[in-house]
């Protein structure tokens, strides 16, 4: 449960802008990516993360990924060189934020949450990735190394579309769009694992489908909790008034993300709602079975309780006892237990007992 | 459940803007018809999908009907030559789109479903309409070939009405209303289904009856989710300032089309509400049933059990055993017998039991 | 369940502003009444509907009340000698519509629904109020005859107060009031009635009370789902810019108005509340009953069970059974039985069991 | 029930503004007191409410408290003499109002509930005030009698604070302050109460406790229907840009009004949200007692109803029973009967079923 | 549960801004802490309490910590010396305030609560802390004595940080961020113990843990409270436009206290979302298992009561029985009523009954 809040409580009491990483460490030693472009050029190299100063820029923009936040020295440096707002290295850092977007004066800063689902443990697994731009360099952080940036270096090396045109805001774009993306698999990937437990729940309900539900509603609730911030992020980013938003060429782009993550949220909330009917269709179910049952075995009952009676009497030992002493009373008495039964088995059909 | 949200992730990565078909390809072969009019005049021509270029306009106004969205090339045609923008382009060739409206510089865009109750599978089945228009022209794109625009393409043959004076945003109010009719039709024939079910709860409730009720409020769910980004769609448009959308000639018309589809939230939310009596009122009466037949059996046993009792004690094998011996003990046992089940009796129905 | 949506789909298709009835008929032939008054002086007459044209306005202002919608000549008569906006009409002559206020260049229109409650049939009946009004004139459309206005008529016959002064906005304020107070009267006959359930709730819960709650429940969502729109309706007025209503003179009118309906909708929602309470006082009552018969009976058997199984043990027919020749044996088994009895009895009850 | 919507009916039709009274006659004889005060000087007199003029202002200011509402000639003198709104005087004379704010052109007008609640009908019990007041004059309006405003009047009297210093809006600010005053007093007695229930629920839960948790959360329903528009009203005297309320001075006191408002509904909030939980709490400690009896009953009769199958065994009168023959067969017998008997209760034991 | 309503009552009729205070006495003397500040200097002192005068500035800025707020005499004094308002002495005085922040002419307040779980009482324990500050100024008013502002002493002492070069309002962010690293430590601390929680409910549902999740649920309840007027006060901060809050240098630290207190409201959301999970996991648990108990022990009644039937059928008197003679029948008897035995669980066990 520790993804529902993580600790900040270690430098309690710190100055705000120290830098401390807070998280749990992904990697040994960080890696730095830095991408070089321009409408006509792209390069790229691999800095030492131990090296003092980065390289400088070779052409227009830059894009530099660091991968792994916990060293301070390196957050230091970069820090220095790009002239960051201390909040915003602080909130880099800091793996437990909640999404948002905040505009400094020199340079913008976005954090979210990447999301997995964790087949194995049938969790959702978080990573957090925070974004620094201006019109010419962008940083991107992350915790841990992965290929789910590859497309976009990808676009940025073959030079296609509109990346290698426009300032970094377009890029920043391009990420959060691989951002929503995963999101929105994510959300398929549960939908169809929550659509096959409505066929369990009308086949073979059984307690465990309980603790399925009860878990996918808990990891729904967490992807809410992370989701909904990124749509106020989103909603910042479009109305935001910052010369690093160029509004005519990028706003169409982050309307059209806004969007996604809306559509993203609404369907969250469907599978939320189709959890609580499948809950109750269970519940239903196992009421429905265990009401037969009862019912059945109670009408079982009823007619043998009252023909036990009849065999008690014809079992005491008065010794005045006319009937007992008649040559067919035995088979009159079965005649009576059936008949009696049989009314009984009667009645109870006519008021559609069972 | 596919319905609840449409793959995107085929393109993952892709370059945004890049036209891919996204969703079931429901027609082998795209289908054009093209529509020329002005207050005067009107012509209709079907150009052949597979031609590079498209007529020109002959009057002041065109109307471009496409059927069928997976033609890639036709695409990058239309958009090229209607210099359409690429993230316009890009939604309507996914269908699995909410509901929006764009504001683009040289055109405005809209998307939204269409409904439909399939009655065979009980099911609402939606399928994708986009416009794009300007003053001069309209692009609508469908997905399947269908009758729903044909009283619309009769009154521009007819030239009844307002629908050829104005621009092309009357059009694409006319479009939107046929759609919105289509949403209430839709509503009104699942409420009188749904309007029925209140009969077969009330008169003969069994299992069946609450999956169908399940059934009904996923539906409604699901018309609820198509809806809802409709409303905020018209909001939109009324609030808009685009040059297209003339505010003294339409703006009436789109407010009275978002009063109707305020109205058929508002119904579906009745119909929700209603299914959610129905639940409670099947459960009421299979538990106001049960605890019938559970005290009627359960007084049936608490008679007989103490009866059973008295028979056992007469049949016990003591020795000295005087009532045995008495000439009417038998009388007598029957006697008693019938006093305490009739006190019984007559206990429980003093106490109301039942 | 008609109430709840009114069919708008007879005219599907046809061009907006069509004038075609839709709703039940309930009248064989149009009304007419025209009332000419100005500060000083009134008059009235009846024109006959068949008329090809209406009286000339004889004083400063004229209001008049057209009862029965299904004409569509008078209707188009009407619109044509007032110059109505079409959408206005084809929103008189749909009985299906949502309460609203709209504002057109030469006159504004309001539409809602009067209410009332049908003591025979348990039910709300509603009909359609619509009116069209600019400075000196004020159109009113009901759907049927009715005596709700004659106070308004004989204010305005007797000149009392502000009605003949001021401009027809006050007029309109006037007859809106009559309307608000039909809600207000029918939300207290209501409230009544559900005080009412509540002793019989307490007294006698049977079965038939849950359907009667849930009655009034889908009643007052109806009154809920009319009201809403009204206060919205309120507002539009309150915060209209035109020129036909007079701030300074009437806006204090609307806004008590619009505070009345407010609290009329409180009220509704106090009664949903209470009706929810009931119900489950009823459930908490009855599952309190089912309770108390299932223990007492429960135990009832439970003492009863293992003494049969004594009675049992005595009466079986072993050759060597010592106890069964002792002299005193059946009163000891007497005196066994009955301690066995009364030690259960006192340790159920000192378990509080009953 | 009558408090949750106070009739408005008897004068349907009426014009508005005609003065009726509406509500329940608390007082013979209507009360006056004027209070007439400068920063230095402050007098006081009892007029005649059947004198046809109000003695004139002494001092600066006056204040004129008004108790009993019923006399209608009264009302118009006062409305006359002060040149009061119609509708105010209305609301005044109204007492089935929704607290609200109005600013006319010469005067403000607030009207409110004051509640109590009364112990012996365990009800809470409201009575309007009304105010009406500009820079030189307030009256205000009561139902009855009472000693509630008497700290403001000593306060008056001895020129204590800021009271005699400001303009009539700080009179209106302390009137109301000593309202919101009954208001947290009203909500810590019912808290006090409602803090009882909770041991009571724990220690000894019975039905009565389930009633009067049912009153409680209708009294709190009550309370807050009261209390809501009394912040809306605080919120528009804030957001007021009459003259009559002299931004500078007052303001912050009806801010903290404002909050204190504010606490209340949150703590009304609290105590509704823990009837709640008490009521869960009822439900689950009496469905937990009742299922303990059950099972511990069930698991009694499921152990003796074997055990009698065996005494039935035994007590058939077959010829040939070989095992009623043997010396120990009765010993056997019970020594398996008690076998049996023990190894159930260790079954069931270690199933954890008791 | 006086934590939900702190009594304001006592001081009900006295003039507003008299100083009275309003809570519980915890401390016999008051204490003080005065810090001198500037950007190079830095100086501390403990002026005694009963001191009419406090000492002068020494250096640019001064903080004033009073600890205890029992003393009406000394907080006159400071209410003279800095100019405060009167409404923010009596706020401060009165420890049951709800969080607010007030803007005045001379400076800004603030008022809100410190939290603390008490893990003896189980119960969350509160402080009021009140904050009154302008440029040069700032007095924090403390319930208690404590450390909690121990590190913004000591980085006041080292002059690290911003915290000496800033104006008050650093100073006032700096404290608030302690309190709000208290909220966090708080839900984080309380977030562990529900954590453990599920698998007590899991592994072992007894009542107990009911009344403990409903112990938790109220805390959060409170916590909930308490933080909701929190995050409007950020809000207030953030939006303010007073001139003792230095937008450019300031805003971003407050806004990044605002997202904690916003992410920490949501982990409150989400804990009290998982309690009513666990609680409908614990109904869900327990009655599932009452349903295994009934059903097994309603199948083992039900397949033994008729094997006594036929038990008893063979134990009756009749004289003419023929079955009885035959030399088998006690084998074929026992065959019987294993067959019945046996057949009936089949089928229970078929129907999937147990």
């Amino acid at each position: 449960m520790a993804r529902f809040f993580k600790k900040r409580i270690e430098n309690k009491g710190l100055a705000p802008g120290a830098l401390v990483f807070i998280g749990q460490k992904k990697l040994d030693q960080p890696l730095l990516g830095l991408h070089h472009y321009g409408p006509e050029n792209y390069d790229q190299e691999e800095p030492n993360p131990a090296d003092l100063r980065l390289p400088e820029a070779k052409y227009e923009k830059r894009w530099l990924n660091v991968v792994g936040l916990h060293d301070a020295r390196l957050m230091d440096n970069i820090q220095e060189q790009f002239g960051l707002h201390p909040l915003a290295m602080e909130d880099v850092m800091n793996t437990g934020q909640r999404a948002k977007f905040e505009e400094f004066d020199d340079h913008l800063f976005i954090t979210l949450k990447m999301l997995q689902f964790d087949d194995k443990k049938g969790l959702v697994q978080s990573e957090q990735l925070s974004l620094v731009f201006a019109d010419d360099f962008l940083i991107s952080f992350q915790e841990q190394e992965g290929d789910v940036f590859d497309p976009v270096r990808q676009r940025l090396a073959e030079g296609k579309g509109l990346i290698r045109k426009r300032s970094c805001d377009y890029l920043a774009y391009a990420l959060l769009d691989t951002v929503v993306d995963s999101y929105i698999y994510l959300v398929e990937h549960m939908g169809e694992k929550i659509d096959d437990l409505e066929l369990r729940v009308l086949d073979s309900p059984d307690e465990s489908i309980v603790a399925e539900i009860n878990t996918y509603k808990r990891e729904l609730h967490f992807v809410m909790k992370v989701l909904k911030p990124v749509k106020d992020l989103m909603g910042g980013i479009i109305r935001s008034n910052s010369p690093y938003i160029h509004k005519k060429e990028v706003l169409p782009y982050f309307k059209d993300l806004e969007g996604l993550v809306l559509h993203t949220l609404e369907s969250v909330d469907t599978y939320r709602n189709l959890l609580s009917d499948y809950l109750n269709l269970y519940h239903t179910s196992i009421s429905t079975k265990m009401n037969d049952i009862m019912r059945v075995l109670t009408i079982f009952s009823a007619i043998f309780i009252p023909l036990s009676f009849f065999a008690g009497v014809y079992g005491t030992n008065f010794e005045y006892f006319p009937e007992l002493h008649y040559k067919y009373s035995y088979f009159i008495f079965w005649g009576m237990i059936l008949a009696v039964a049989i009314s009984m088995l009667w009645y109870f059909r006519r008021k559609k007992w069972f």
